[in-house]
């Protein structure tokens, strides 16, 4: 029987995990590979550093690159630019696999590694790169390989998900719910990657590149958080049957005669049947529209040492077989090359929150306006405050799909109208 | 670039959209393979018979033996198990590597299919056999291969979950939504595969092999369906904050010292906030519990032959991509043969109905037998019948969890007390 070396680069809360369950777990991981996995040694900068779990001290090494180079297989799960990318080139350059949970590397520069895991004969695999331990990369891959996917909507960030569901249950708002999650550890010290949503920008434009085929890079995306979710909003939305998401959206669409691929990231009303509004907590779920399969969802822990190290390791052993069996790895480079599209391009529609003066003609000003920008209303809420001294009401409309230029402009020119004190909140819908 | 040769073998309503696809998304598939899938021809019993595509003429065949010895790739669609699995061993022995849906003779048969293709060195790929749309055997047998699944809920059967859906929805008795069911196509003209569970059975039963590495034969799935379910029970549980589905679980356990699967279908109380209590309507969903990737959720449309298509042809790229690299194919035979464990060591909770005489001491005797069979009660509602004449009551408990054998014998016990009109109702709970 074969032994496959492995080498574990970072050993953080993902790596120790992924460290326990290949000692641990070494029986079982050969009857499924068909090769024994030997655990070489994991490189750390500090072998001294107290770690989750017990390992053998004489497993970590300093000397990263000497490891890869005897490795057959190597996983990063380093984080960051670098080192982690020449370690990466490094490893491919030896001839050995690589399984990296690493977005910000592959949404910064994905596209050159494959083409060198390509080039090289090795496989990259990086499933645990988004959603955690929900198996989304492989089905995309390999499931719907057959079938055409016209658009992904995932709860991708467990962090803005507790908040936004903690929000909507209590009725908190946004800075106060912030604080809890911080205080249960389900948001960091700095949460700005997070709830400013750029971690779920790095995780669309790689759902977006394998989904669609193509490269699709992390500054085409279009990205906006939940700081500016105010607990007003939910109440609104729960009023009409809504629930407000942190979703990043990735389409396939054809404007102005090109075929082109949009992702954006931004706070969503989905309609409360919708299966992703029961996705609660810090779980994520992505949402997969197809042209044949129709609607598919993958829900499940989007983080978490232990869940992560579970997509570690189903990478691990996935190439571990395939090293077993021999043939060529197949990495699949991109096929097709779809320009991004700006997202005033895309269509959506909005929900519109405005404050009035509670006076006639104010409905029919506002509506005018919709009209002028070819948008249609599809429903309107009105709201009179219970102060009577302040003569003004709150206006609620959810428009009919329209191209976000369009919906912006109209924002833009009901600004301007004199019967308006002010635009209280501007949300896209999804999903109705 | 190599051409690959692909036989169909059957064009009903999935056949025929892999036909339309393999013809009209030729290009794609190329793209995606890096070989060229040619349709070689389609075996039919009738050429002449209307389809629900339009296809050419010339690629029909009736004689499927011909048709078979001639390709890489066999699709079998025919479903039933002759010739059906003379077919696929026909196919196998001359080296071209098989995806099918059948999950009849899979479940009847499948082990010794899978060990026919792993000696010849071919592929026999089945997604579509399991929950149509939804990739659910990739994602156990490669994203989860690192980990151990420890339990399996599936809502499998579509026609099933309409009917109880719109049971839940409208209050109907289990007749009236059936005929409904039927009305709309959604249940067959006769229903008794999956009203009875049997569809759901055989699906449970492939859903274990995969999922724990053994062979477990549909014979020993524990099966009852939902033909029994009353718009009370449904009324009942909905008060309590339950919803009835009828799942598929498979579970590895450890009973009586032996480690062992069980693979049972019944009704079963979910609480809503389950995420499977939001699959509405004919979806379909698979629930997977893991040691270290915890609850993972698979979604999507479970019958139909365009999604189904979806499936057969997700199968059929990853086949044609190994074949276009080279190597072993690497078929997974079952690595463990875990035993069937009987229904009776199995623990789970019941749900309990009981038509009492509505006097004292009533509930104090019906106490008494679930302490005697060391069962624990969770909760007890009661609500007196409102026909003042008739002095009875309704009681509805929900156990602790406890062995199967235990909880049937004290409803046989309770069905023996004085006090006791009837037992209106016994329904497993699971989720909580």
């Amino acid at each position: 029987m074969k032994t496959l070396k492995v080498a574990l680069l970072g050993c953080g809360n993902v790596g120790s995990q992924v460290a326990r369950i290949l000692i641990d777990d070494a029986a079982d991981l050969t009857a499924r590979t068909g090769a024994r996995l030997e655990l070489a040694g994991i490189a750390v900068r500090n072998p001294e550093a107290p770690r989750d779990v017990e390992l053998p001290r004489e497993l970590f090494t300093t000397d990263a690159e000497a490891l890869v180079e005897s490795a057959d297989i190597v996983i990063e799960l380093m984080g960051g630019l670098e080192p982690a990318r020449t370690l990466i080139l490094h490893a491919i350059g030896h001839g050995a696999s690589v399984v990296t949970g690493n977005k910000a590397l592959l949404a910064a520069d994905g596209a050159a590694l494959y083409e060198k895991a390509d080039a090289a004969g090795v496989r990259l695999a990086y499933e645990a790169a988004v959603a955690g331990a929900i198996p989304i990369l492989g089905p995309i891959r390999d499931s719907l390989s057959g079938d055409r996917i016209t658009r992904v909507l995932g709860i991708v960030n467990g962090t803005t998900n507790y908040i936004l569901d903690a929000m909507d249950t209590t009725g908190a708002q946004f800075a106060d719910a912030l604080a809890e999650a911080q205080r249960l550890g389900y948001a960091e010290a700095d949460p700005t990657a997070d709830v400013e949503g750029h971690d779920a920008a790095a995780k669309g434009a790689i759902l977006a590149s394998l989904a669609f085929h193509t490269t699709f890079e992390m500054a085409n995306v279009s990205c906006e958080g939940i700081t500016g979710v105010t607990a007003e909003d939910i109440a609104a939305a729960k009023d009409a049957g809504f629930v407000i998401k942190l979703l990043a959206i990735a389409e396939k669409l054809e404007a102005d005669g090109t075929e082109g691929v949009s992702v954006r990231v931004h706070p969503t009303l989905l309609p409360r049947t919708h299966p992703l509004a029961a996705v609660h907590g810090a779980f994520n779920a992505v949402f997969v529209e197809a042209e044949n399969a129709g609607e598919l969802m993958f829900y499940g822990q989007g983080a978490g040492g232990t869940p992560t190290a579970s997509a570690v390791m189903g990478d691990v052993v996935t190439v571990a077989r395939r090293l077993a069996l021999g043939g060529h790895m197949g990495v699949e480079a991109a096929s097709g090359h779809f320009p991004a599209l700006p997202k005033e391009l895309v269509t959506t529609s909005y929900s519109i929150g405005l404050d009035v003066a509670d006076a006639p003609g104010v409905l029919s000003a506002v509506a005018q306006v919709f009209a002028d920008h070819g948008v249609s209303i599809e429903t309107m809420r009105q709201k009179s405050h219970s102060d009577a001294a302040n003569a003004s009401a709150e206006l609620r409309f959810v428009t009919h799909r329209a191209p976000e230029a369009a919906l912006a402009a109209t924002v833009e020119a009901i600004k301007g109208l004199d019967v308006i004190n002010s635009v209280t909140s501007v949300l896209r819908v999804e999903g109705v």
